[in-house]
């Protein structure tokens, strides 16, 4: 039987079946809406909801939520920070009642995507694995020892706020010179613009640098420099031996990843890490995908919640 | 019963008791001996052993070796960075064969300082937790939803290297702008003499700061801030709850912790990272102390090494 699958982000929520393989076999999406209430954008996960699990005929054996966070698992609830109207809101209660008598689990969407990677795609045998997304802005989920690693709160993982220059940029969380404030997609590309380069977005950028644009080409290197640090960083700490980069910015592809692994060389030093890889994301999905992987794991970063008529 | 405990550094090797409540009942130590010849250096560990050994009657139910890395719990084997004799020596074979038929579990000192706090100091009740020490370097541990974690290769918490200015001074390692290579004492006072002042080192920079020095304030200052941004950085990946600091800089006081809870307060914004709590360590001797928690953890990396006459 297939697993029911949401994501929720400030650009869009998905639903969608996974089969027991990993195979994503249904996906619906809808736009998020901008709206300050609650239930306009709770009615577009609905519908969601409601249109995977008619594919599925009507049954399937649990539901995995990914979400942006923060994420609250021990309660339920999310609070994304792109989504306002949503403070609290009590996700797996809800989902519970669209889809009555089976396990719900929920995520965050760094977790999800990691999973989702060391489940099906480019971590698959990874014991020690960070999975990343460097988008409009940095996530990312860790697997330790084999299985997912929610930390205290459900959301440990947040590289994207690793700070790689204490006097750098201020981030949207408050902090400075974190590396999503630095290396995010609309980071990469304020700052060729600031440089002289006449382009609109990092996907220009990406294939500007790709043509051989110098500005272009440095602002790939430079938060390159910064994600390596961070990956150094974290891999010293978690003591990792893979590294994941999905998301937008990582399509690029050699414009990112090969000053990547050159600046990895000069940041990670000690020996135990020396040999860590990093490589591209394998699934376009990783995060529907690994929103099913939630039902697989133990612990409590991945709670059941009880189910009224289970 | 006691359990003997070993603890292996650059500048002395200890080894003592520890009774199954955590309390340190004997210890001894040898100065490092600085020699190219392995045999000479485990002469002397050897010899700390014996005397516990006996200080025991005879009889421990166990032993736990805290060493300098890089550690090779999967084999057994150390390469402590400060002692070039040992490169893969094959401590716990040997400490087997000097204390046979009782398990040897061998971990990082960082883990050990975090055990040790975590099992009888200042990080009594946390769930996920980073102990670290400040001295002639930076090192550390991570106590994980209540237990050790070593990891991939037993050496997870090497927080001194985590990168907090890719742009930095060269660190030890090889790297750089590692917060070792900016906020161990050796570099405090280094950075201080650059500045006019006069003093020989950590110590000597501790006083004049708690004096009202402004170069040596100015000194504590800089290093707080660097060790903020890793805390920072670590708790938003990890999710932690609690930061012990021990070490010789650590007993500087307010001079080091009051600007890190301020610079603390700049870095760590994320919500479920706001209440993180940093406070020095509470106990003389938590490496030992630790050492024996290790026979108390389940998990690989702290496998038992099959004993021959056991």
């Amino acid at each position: 039987m297939a697993t029911l699958v949401v994501d929720i982000g400030g650009t869009k929520i998905a639903a969608g079946l996974v089969d027991p393989d990993g195979q994503l076999l249904y996906e619906t999406r809808r736009p998020t809406p901008h709206s300050d209430d609650a239930e306009k954008v709770w009615a577009a996960a609905e519908s969601t909801i409601v249109d995977a699990l008619a594919a599925a005929g009507g049954r399937v054996d649990g539901v995995g939520i990914s979400s942006a966070g923060p994420i609250h698992p021990a309660d339920g609830t999310i609070s994304p920070l792109n989504i306002s109207a949503w403070r609290g809101f009590p996700i797996r209660e809800r989902v519970s009642a669209a889809v009555p008598g089976v396990p719900v689990r929920l995520g965050g969407d760094g977790l999800c995507m990691a999973l989702g990677e060391h489940w099906r795609g480019a971590g698959q045998g990874a014991a020690f694995m960070l999975g990343m997304v460097v988008s409009t802005g940095i996530g990312g989920g860790l697997v330790l020892d084999g299985t997912a690693y929610g930390g205290r709160t459900g959301n440990a993982g947040h590289v994207g706020h690793v700070i790689v220059d204490p006097n750098g940029p201020p981030c949207f969380c408050g902090a400075r010179g974190c590396v999503e404030a630095i290396a995010s997609g609309p980071h990469l590309a304020a700052w060729a613009r600031e440089q002289g380069w006449a382009g609109a977005d990092a996907k220009e950028l990406a294939d500007a640098a790709s043509g051989g644009d110098e500005i272009a080409l440095r602002a790939f290197r430079r938060g390159a420099t910064a994600i390596a640090a961070m990956i150094a960083s974290v891999a010293a700490v978690c003591d990792l031996d893979l590294v994941v980069i999905g998301g937008g910015v990582a399509k690029a592809g050699p414009v990112l990843f090969d000053p990547l692994r050159e600046a990895l060389g000069t940041y990670a030093r000690l020996d135990f890490i020396a040999g860590l890889q990093v490589v591209p994301a394998a699934l376009g999905e990783a995060g529907l995908v690994g929103a099913a992987a939630l039902l697989r794991e133990p612990g409590e970063q991945t709670q059941t919640h009880p189910t009224r008529r289970g």
